[in-house]
Parts: C-alpha cells; structure tokens; sequence
C-alpha cells in the first residue's frame, strides 16, 4: 500500500536543497541573449523600423523584425493536436507581428552576446506605426466601425456560439414564475507564477532543441514545427522541474520565436527569459467575462428555464479561445437542472488586451461566480435557504451526461456540503448574524461547483508510460506527465510502487520531459495528471509485473499464476506469500542469464475514453469594515471529492494553493488598462495585488473520498477545482453580512465603497 | 538502401562545428573541483599523513585519504556482470589506496571550489611512507622474496594457465622436425584519447548521477554501486559525446572517485578531470608481453607441433587481467593449425607498472606480433616463401572452432592477401630487393591476423533498443551501444533506415546515453558495435515495422501482408510497391485517434550466442637506414574482411586509425620507467613518441566484402582488427631489407642500432 499515504514529495530534497534544476540553472554557458521589443502603442501597424542606433551597440549579434520572419500563423493553444480541422485552435499569430494587437506585442527582436547589449539594442530600435483606436472589452469591440483585429473575423468576434436545451421561450410561459436577472463580471488576471517564461533554445545535427519551462512538452514540439514550418521530429523539447505554470505555461509563449533565434544564428544557444513585466503583459491571463443571467423560477426555488449569455475577453490572439467560454457554460447547464429548458448565447471576441489563455479552472472560476451569486440571489429574493434552493436543483444521483457519458455516482454534493458546513459552524453562523447593524458585520457564504476530468470528449486523451527494472530491483518510470510544482513525480511514484508491489522507495521517477526520449503523452492541464497518467502507469506497471512474474516462473520454477510481488519480493500468492526471491536477484539473473538474457522494460499507451465530474464547494466566512469598504475574510473551507486521495498531504497543498488564488480572484486581483492606449498600468508585482499570507486566514482542505470508477486508482480531478468555488462564496459571505450583492470582482476597497454607498449604508 | 552507402557521418555537422558536447562543456557551473593525490613511491605503504598545511588553503572545501575510504575493493574492467564468480573480474581496488603498488597511485583526494586550491591543497599534503623495493617486470615480480603486491596471489601471479591441443611431447618425436625458437616482446603503450580521463558528478533525490568520458555507461553504473557499496539503481550514468577511449574507457577509471567525492559533500556537483601527465600514468595501459615461441616443423613448413609461453604484464591492479594473454592464446592456437599438437603456458603477473587494461585489440596485437614474426622466421630458416608457408598452415575454410563454433565461411586469407599484395606490388619488390648493400636498402614484409567478433561465449552478449516513430514519420533510435567516434551512431542510422524503409535523414539517433532512460547495453569494445547492437537495431527495427504495418492496414483497410514500407511511405508491395500513404499522415493518424490513439515505439533486447572470424592482414614496405638505425615506412596497406560494409568510408576511417596505431607500436610507442624509483619517465605527449601524420606513409585500406551469415546487416568486427598486424609487417620488411629479424618493438633507433651492430651490419 503506498497510495493514499503520506509519502513526502519525491522531488523535496532537491527543491529543498536548491539542487533541483530549472531552464535557467541549465543554460549553455556560451548562450547568447535574445530580447523582445514591443509595440508601444495597442492597435495599428508597423510602418517601418531604423535600426541604425540599435545595430551600432557593441554585442549585438542579429536583429529581427516583423518583416523578417516566416509568412506563417500557429495556433499556440496546448491541446492535445487533432486531425479535425473543427477542432483545431485559431492560427493567428506569427512569431513577430507587423499588425500590432495590444500594446506589448511583439514586433522585433535582438541577439546580443549579453544581458545588456540585448536591452541596450531592444531600446534603441526606432519604430513608426500607424495607430488605431484601441478596443479593451467585448462589448466594445463588437461595435460597428471598429478595426478588425484579425481577418475574416467580422465584428473581432473569434466565436459565438448558442445552444439550446427544451424550448426556452414556451417554458417560460408557465405561470407564476419569478423572473430573475442579474450580470457579473469577473476580472482579467494572472496566473503569477514564482519562474517567469524562460527558454533557450540551440542546434544538434540539425534539429532544433528547446529547453523550456512548459507544462506541455510533446505539444510545443508540434507547436514549433509548426510555426517554423518544419517537420516536427526536426525538433526536441527538453523540460526541467518548472516553478509553476497554472495554465499560462499550457501554451505556446516564446518557444517557438526562440526556436527561430537559434536557427537565424546557425544553431548557436540563444535565452530568452522574460521579466514578470513582460509576463504580466506580453504572456496570457484569463479570460474576463461578462455573464447575463436570467431565471425563471418557482415560487418554491425550483428552476423552471434559465438564460445564460456572456462576452468572454479573448485578448488581442486566439490562444484557447472559445474553450473558455464553452466550459462555462458547462457549469451553466450541468450543475443545476432546470425543469424545463435552458439556453446558452456566448461570445469570445478579441480586443487590445492582454491574450487570454488558459488559467487554472478553464473558465468554470467565471462561471461558478455568476452561477452561484445568482442562486443567492435567487434564494434571497424568494426568501429561501440558499442550501435549500441548491440542492432542490443541483445535479442528482444518478444523473449522466448524454455528450461525456460522465455519471454523478455519488451524493458528493450532500456530502461536502455536510463537512463544510459542519467545519464553518453554518448554521449557527446563519442565525447568529442575522440582524446586525454598525460598521463591522459578519456573515457566511458559499457556492458550490461542478469541474470535469480532463479533456475528453472535446479531445483525445492519451498517456504513454515507460518503465524499466533495474539490477536492484528498483524501476525507472518516464512519463510524458509533467511535474509542475503540483506533486504528479510523488503519485506516479506511489501509483507505480502499489500497482508492482514495491517500496515507493524503489521508484525512480524521471521528471525531465525530453520529447526524444518520453514517451507521449500531453502534459499537464486539465487537471488529468493522476486521471489519465494514472490510467498509463496503472496500464504499464501491470505489463511490467507481467514480464516480471514471467521470468520469476522460469526462474523459480513455480506457475506464473501461484506468483506475485509484494514488497519488492517474489512471494508465493497461494502459500500466505510466502517469499521466494527478491526481484534484485530476480532481476540480475534476467540481464545476465547467459541463455536468456533480458532487459525487463514496458511501454504503452493509455487511452482514456471517460471523463469524471469533480464536485465541491467552498464556505467563508467575512467580516465586512462598511465605511472602510474592507473585506476581513476569516475563514474559508474547501471540501472536495476528488475519488481516493493519493496522497493526502499533498492534495491538501493542491487545495490551500487554488483557495489561495480564488481569494486573488475575488478580492484582490484585476488587470488595469489605461483606457487610452491601452497599455496595462499595474503589470508587476507591486502594483497588482496578489494576495499574500498576511491576507488569507486558515486555509482548511476537506476531502470525502468517493472511489471514482473510471480510474484504476479512484481517483479524479483535484488541479484545478480548488480556485473555482472562493470568490462566489465571498461574494455571498458579503451579501449575507451587508444584504449588498456585489456582482463585479474583486471586491476591492474601492468596488465596496461604491456598492455600499449606492445601497446607501454609507 | 541505405547500409553500404557513404552517408556523411550524422555528428559530422556537430563535430564540426564546434557543437557537439563533450563532458567538460556540460559541468555544472557551480561545479567543485577534485583532485587526486598521487603516491611519490612506486611499491610500500601509506604511514601517515600531515594535512595541516593543505587544510588551510583557501577554498579547500574537503580533504580524504585513504583511511577515509569505504572498505570495498571493487573490479574495474568494463566487462558484461556475470552471476558466475569464475568469471567476475579481479577485486582488488578501493577508492584511495593505504598499501601503493605504483608510482602514482591514489592516495588521498581534495575538493576545492577551483582548480588553484585544489591543486595547491593536494601538493601540500605530506605523506609518510614505508618503502618496498620496486619490481618492473613479471618474470622478476614472480621471483621468491619479492614483497606481494596483493594478498592471496603467490610470486604476484594474478592468473596462470596452462593447455594443451593433443600430446605436445609425443608429436615432437616425429623424425626430421625442425625445431625453431624465439623470444618475442612488445612495450607498455598507451591508447592517447585525445579527451583526457574527465567526469563530473552531482547527487539528485538521493542518487549520485556521473557524466562521464566512458565507452560503457551501464557497466559502470554497476562498478559505481559495488565500489560504494550501494544499490546499483541509486547510480545513473550520463555519456556525452567522448573523445576517444580505445578501450582505456572500458574500465571504471575515477567515476567510482566521482561518485564518493559528491557523496561526501551532500551531493553538491564536483569535477574530477585528468591532465595528460595523469592519464599516463594513472590510467590504463597496453599489456607488456614477453613471449616465447618453440615450433617443431617439417622441412616443407608444416607446423607439426608449437609451444607459446607468455607472461604478461598486469602492472599494479587486476583491471582486464588474464583475458588480454587468453586472447592471445587464441591468435596462436586459431591462426595456424599444427598437424599434431600444441601447448600454451601463460602467466598474467602484478608489477609496479601502470595498470594495464582493456587496449584496441585486446592482447592481439601482442600475441600476432609474435607468431607472424615467428612465422617469418620460420619461413626464412626454412628457406621458403613466407606466404606460401602460411597458407599451408592456416586455418582452412570450412574450420569450426569447437568452443566459440565459429565458422570460417569463406577463403577471406587468400582473398585479402590477394589484394594487399597487388596493391603492395609484393612479387615483385621481394624480387627486386634481393641483393642489396649499402646504407639505404628496402624490404617488404606481411602478417596476417586473427580475430574474433564480440564476446561471446566468454560473456553474455546483449544490446537493447528503442525506436519511436514520430509525427513527421521520423524515428529516434536509442541503444546503449556508444558512438565514441568510431562513427557507430551512423552505421546505426543507415541500418534502422535499412530495416525500416525510410530515408536515413529521418532516422534521428539517440548520441547520449543515459543509465536512467538508455535501454541497456555494455557498450563499445570488443568490436562489438555493429555486430551486436546492428542484432539490436534490427530486431527492433523489425518489432516497429510490424506496428506500423499493423496501424497502415487499419488505416489502409488492405490486409496487412500486402503492405511494406519503401522510402517512407506505405506501399502494396503486391502491386509494384503503389504508393498508398505517408509515414507521416499514417502517425499522426495514429498517434491522435480518437478511437484507438497509440503511440507506436517498440524496445527488446537482442542476445547473440555467435561470434565471427574477422581476419586480414597488412603488407608494408620499408628503407632502412642502417647506420641512422632509422627506418622510413614506404607503404603500408590493410586488407579486412570484416563482412559487408555499412558505411564503407567510415569503415577506411577505422582502418586508417588503427593502421597508425599499429605504427606507433612497432615502430615508436613505450613506456620508460626509472628502474630505482617505478617513476614514469616519458609520461607526456612530448617525450612519448606518438607517430604523427608525418610519421606515416598513404594509409591504404582495402576490403574484401564477404556476408557474415550470422549478422543480419552480415558484418562482423573492423573496431580492433585494423591495429593487430601492422608491427609484425613492418618488422618483418626490416628483415627481408636486412637480414635482421629484430624482435623488440618498437624498432627505435635505439633498438635498431643496436641490432644492426649486433649482426654486424655496422
């Protein structure tokens, strides 16, 4: 047994000691220094460039522009590659654009042999553009007469979707119902990893190599031989522990521009490591949107029909696009069922703002926040419990999904509600603040959520996996699945060790990505590590242990069948296994059997076809500062079923991290533009308020554990789910100790006083 | 068709370019650096040390000694492991060494932040000794009273055998045999990689990783774990292009050091890198043989019976050991067949010499230097042509060797005799060089060769392998089997590319090796390359073939027997190979099905129970200056059967190496020891003669292309052979110039004149 315990991270004592290796700690020394020169205005084009002054600097080895690079537009999106065309993601950007989107974009850039003469030279190229209004919200930028930002997209309008279920408009003919609206906004923010988009990139026999900090290494193979319109096995990514990606690093950043740099210097090593200022303009965020609801609702609570449209903030590039959108409104319509019908109208429109992407929740922390502020609404305006009204529509037992064939197995809704509620003192809470008055008043708040699985079926799902025994009785797993700071090496690890019947200890995970070497697989996203590289390791440690209880036959001349290992040792399952040999001496025997010599390896590839639903919720608790408009949040829980806990110490870090950023979310976090040009006016560390210790109070992780069927370990989607639920949960904390529903986050000292003052408390 | 094409060598652009990496471009920036005490005695024992004034330099991080070191002697020598201990290689090696068996040996090791500390630390570091007298040679080491250099072997012998082939005492009665005697030796050479001895090691998650300069990454993980004493799979090997090794690098040299040395400081990286001087005399060197020779012939040059008698020089640890003089045996014993019986005495004996090892050619050249020079001698005293008295006892066309059951298929002697002496225009120049006087006089002179390829059955012989199609229907090769520019990455290209019906571009080999992802092999020596990973390559090339086909016939819906893969693409083999689909559409469609997504790689393990003949020969011509005692080599060519060719210009490039070498040892090479001290005193590429491209005369190469039925690409050994018979050829054409057989190589002018004064020529 080594999943479900708690085993210390495998990769601890490197991260712990400083030796574990990032891109940066691995650079060539010899590397030149690529740098980036960015547009200066949001919306126009590139007239022409001098690079007189710039040329002139000591060091500079090449510079690029606009105009040099290849004719080619690539998707940078990190799915999964599909032959479907309907299914690929937009291809609308080069690797230097002379149709400048939003102010950072890329137009130019410099080889120099250091630091300083690359920045020296970025400075000194000279730039004459062509300016056009600039567009920053959807709204906005679907206006007639505005510039189109990319062609063949009329009115910037990437996609528009709409979708039915049952007849919405003869559905809300019933009589007696209440009709209810409301609109919510949710912010353009970051993903704030602690490593900044860093890669170098060179030359071997050829072949371009890319050392990148990527969540996806097999895709941004695919990516750069793309963009560079090269055969794809032209080209090698090499990933090293990364310091973070929360979906930013699911895409395509610089590495195929640094690709391109090596290759128009003859393959001579070329960095280009980003600064968080160009991180926080220049790489992706997620996506705002603008969602409007409108529910037609029994006087009991039960939902009769519901409209949900919204304006999902594509940015200034396609990226993920419409997916985010599209996942959204997944929430909209899976998590509670109205009787009768429901429809689905959404946008995601391009405008100068940063581009969006993929960000830890893909859509369903937006969606959630709508949804869930709505239903207190809903539950406030009828005057009903908001528990009540939740769980007379949330999705039931039994319940399956006609497009993913996902099946609610479990009453894991009751469930965590009960431990939640149990853990933040609900209803006592309840009763104890209903009647304050004064500046400082508390209240609690929750919401629940709904998350799926991995991809499927919107996109293939796939794991290759490779082990291999060692002369010690210990195996080498590879696996396309990437470590990203979230604890996948540790649960490959324990998965591998319990499936083969060996000490963990004999796991050696190989957490360097080397698309040469590994075997395929997608990366991480989509919460899907433990889901579907679970599915590869569970699928090829049984081939291995095969192939071991194979040899243990011939060896100790036992049925294969009477065989199996427990604790790295051969033992004899029909006598109390008792043991026999251990797989060291088992192992050794094999590789050096004069006539039969073996290298005990296996391969395969995983294909999940299932998807599992990841419920939960999150309760707060606030006490809310009325003239100050300050939140104090004094209590959050989380409470997930995520199937069996793998390893429960690190799951608890999984959740503590994403409440950590549904706080941002809600409270803290949001891009400023200057409405002018366009340019972002907070992208760095000081001037965005990311949340830090001193503004979270106890974080508390709790888990019910609903073995999932559809994984060989029971286990499913914890990544993502954990930012998804705190802000509306705050949201309501606020509207339950104020009576003032706040539906734009974050819910800023400035946003509060406002709302406060509208609803007169102030 | 790619085998027997001359496809440019696949790291030619890296090498020559500057790119490629070799193990010191890789080291860690923070790297420490190690550095060896040596011992200042050549036989005794380590009293004491005083550290005092080495600890205080600035930047020593850490001093041991040979006190400190675990208490384990491992084995050095790259050999498969085998589980029986008959035929384990000798243990008599720790890390640090109390009792020193040569000038030089390793006594204490310091780690400093810089090569200056470190080297200043180490000379300041004063040591105590007990001083034994020194021995030189094994038949003064065998000697009663000589102080033992290792315990539990008498008179120093490391190994002493005996055999005999029918009744030796018994077939000397016959009447009318002539008896014929000599004495032959050959000096201490060493192999002069141009890469120095260099690795460097770092400890991650517990285990100690070494990048290292070596020819056999997996062996040496094995000697890593036994010299520590700890699991073999806590060790990973990583190997970098390398400079050269010739069989110096089939041997544990410092890695074992390496690995204790990061070991002892937590794990932080260290470098351990050899200076030439080091190399000399710490490394590995050729044995020194002395070998008597007694044949009793008929008066028409039928050997009836002989005698071999050798001793040879192991110097101060085992290393390789007795295996050099065995294979030695086997040139006498295989070469020439005596007509009744034969009788060999072999003594591998301890010195106070370097080590000696694994060599290019591994006891042959020692061994055919002694029976061509004895067969010249033979054929002179007999007064018959040195050809036709060969031809007449070598070893016949259709023999099979009862142990090794080699075959020797075809009259590959007649054949490569017939060319090289063509070539040589030997008739007649042995005619024109009959009656000379005067200073200057010319000769010509031959030798043939034996050989066997790989290792088999003395040990195991396996080699695995990966392939892994990708995307753009190009593959990735990785084997263990180490390209050590000998140019074996391209002959594995050109036969992946072969088996698998693609273009050779879209082969792209896997150069480094790496114990955690490699699959296993033991790597370069033994001539094994092509041979054994060639089975490798193409077993596996096969297993992927089989998927592919299987994929194009589920994509193709033809039945899968009808289909082949030609140039990279599916075709019906049945309709005039028709042209159906790419390798690339087939993978992508493969690899990203929504249905059944695979990722088609495919690994296994070949083991060869075979062995193959791999005979030449070389003819050279000379002018000898008598009174200069100089000699000016005219021409010299090599004809090999070595089977078909893979790449026949690389194949030149092998024979062309391995003919210099074999110049620098007849006619340059020697180690000169201090008798009083066992100090080296020629341990330099400026004292130590190595010829230079000055030094040689047109290197021709010739080839006689017979299939080795036991090869699937039929070729067999060409790594060893070139080096074997070039010193007995030129020795030999001295003669015929001379008169003077000379039976001490190198023929230095020293030696020469010597001689010439000797016979009276002076």
């Amino acid at each position: 047994m080594s999943v479900g315990e708690n085993i210390p991270r495998v990769d601890a004592w490197e991260k712990v000691a400083g030796r574990a290796k990032y891109t940066d700690d691995l650079v060539d020394r010899n590397a030149l220094i690529g740098k980036i020169r960015h547009s200066t205005i949001a919306n126009g084009i590139v007239k022409k460039f001098d690079l007189s002054e710039a040329e002139k600097i000591k060091g500079v080895v090449k510079i690029i522009t606009c105009f040099d690079v290849p004719d080619i537009c690539f998707p940078t999106a990190g799915h999964p590659w599909s032959t479907d065309p309907a299914h690929q993601d937009p291809t609308d950007r080069k690797l230097l654009n002379t149709r400048v989107r939003f102010y950072g974009d890329d137009i130019a850039a410099v080889i120099a042999v250091d630091e300083v003469a690359a920045s020296r030279a970025s400075r000194a190229i000279r730039v004459e553009y062509e300016e056009y209004p600039v567009v920053l919200s959807p709204e906005e930028s679907m206006k007639e007469g505005v510039p189109l930002l990319h062609e063949g997209f009329p009115n910037n309008i990437l996609k528009h979707t709409t979708l039915e279920d049952g007849n919405f408009e003869e559905a809300i003919k019933e009589e007696g119902l209440i009709k209810i609206e409301g609109v919510y906004e949710t912010p353009i923010v970051q993903h704030c990893h602690i490593e900044t988009a860093v890669s170098w990139a060179y030359m071997e026999s050829g072949r371009i190599v890319v050392v990148s900090s990527t969540q996806i290494p097999h895709i941004i193979r695919r990516i750069v031989g793309q963009a560079l319109g090269i055969p794809w096995g032209d080209v090698r990514i090499i990933k090293p522990y990364i310091g973070g990606g929360f979906g930013n690093k699911q895409d395509a950043l610089y590495e195929p521009l640094n690709a391109y740099l090596t290759k128009i210097v003859g393959g001579r090593p070329v960095k280009l490591e980003l600064s968080r200022e160009e991180v926080f303009f220049g790489t992706r965020v997620r996506h705002s949107e603008k969602i409007y609801l409108e529910s037609w609702v029994r006087p009991n609570g039960r939902l009769v029909a519901r409209s949900y449209k919204a304006y999902s903030n594509q940015g200034a590039y396609g990226s993920h696009g419409h997916g985010i959108a599209a996942k959204g409104t997944n929430v909209f319509r899976q998590l509670y069922r109205d009787e009768k019908a429901r429809k689905v109208d959404i946008y995601t429109v391009y405008t100068n703002t940063a581009v969006a992407g993929a960000m830890r929740g893909y859509g369903t922390p937006q969606a959630v926040f709508a949804v869930e502020s709505h239903m207190e609404d809903i539950a406030r305006k009828l005057n009903l419990d908001p528990l009540d009204i939740r769980f007379l529509n949330v999705m039931p037992v039994g319940f399956t999904d006609p497009f993913t064939r996902n099946v609610n197995y479990f009453d894991s809704f009751r469930q965590c509600v009960d431990k939640a509620k149990a853990y933040i003192k609900w209803d006592e809470k309840r009763e104890q603040y209903k009647n304050q008055s004064g500046p400082l008043r508390r209240g609690v708040g929750m919401s629940l959520f709904w998350y799926n699985t991995a991809v499927w079926p919107i996109s293939i799902e796939v794991s290759s996996c490779r082990m291999v025994l060692n002369q010690d009785g210990s195996i080498q797993v590879a696996l396309a699945e990437t470590e990203i700071g979230q604890g996948a090496d540790t649960v490959f690890t324990q998965m591998a060790a319990e499936t083969l019947g060996i000490p963990w200890r004999k796991v050696h995970i190989i957490s360097t990505q080397d698309t040469d070497l590994t075997p395929f697989g997608t990366g991480a996203y989509g919460s899907r590590q433990t889901y579907v590289g679970g599915a590869a390791v569970s699928k090829v440690a049984l081939l291995l242990k095969e192939k071991i209880l194979r040899a243990a036959a011939v060896y100790t001349r036992m049925p294969m069948e009477n065989l199996d290992i427990v604790d790295g040792g051969i033992v004899l399952k029909t006598h109390d296994n008792r043991f026999l040999t251990s797989l060291e001496e088992l192992a050794i025997d094999t590789l050096y059997h004069t006539e039969h010599a073996q290298h005990i390896t296996a391969e395969s590839t995983a294909q999940v076809k299932t998807n599992a639903y990841s419920f939960g919720c999150a309760f707060a608790e606030v006490e809310v500062d009325i003239p100050l408009g300050k939140i104090k949040l004094i209590n959050l829980v989380n409470c997930h079923d995520c199937g069996r806990l793998i390893n429960p110490k690190i799951a608890q870090g999984q959740v503590h991290g994403g409440m950590s950023m549904a706080i941002g979310f809600g409270m803290y976090e949001q891009f400023i533009y200057d409405p002018k040009t366009g340019k972002l006016l907070n992208g760095n560390l000081l001037d965005y308020k990311l949340p830090t210790i001193l503004d979270h109070p106890h974080l508390e992780a709790e888990f019910v554990e609903n073995w999932e069927p559809t994984n060989p370990y029971g286990t499913k989607a914890l990544g993502e789910p954990p930012t998804v639920p705190g802000a509306a949960a705050i949201r309501n904390a606020v509207l339950h100790a104020t009576g003032v529903g706040i539906n734009r986050i974050p819910l800023t000292p400035h946003a509060l006083f406002a709302e406060f003052k509208a609803a007169g408390l102030i």
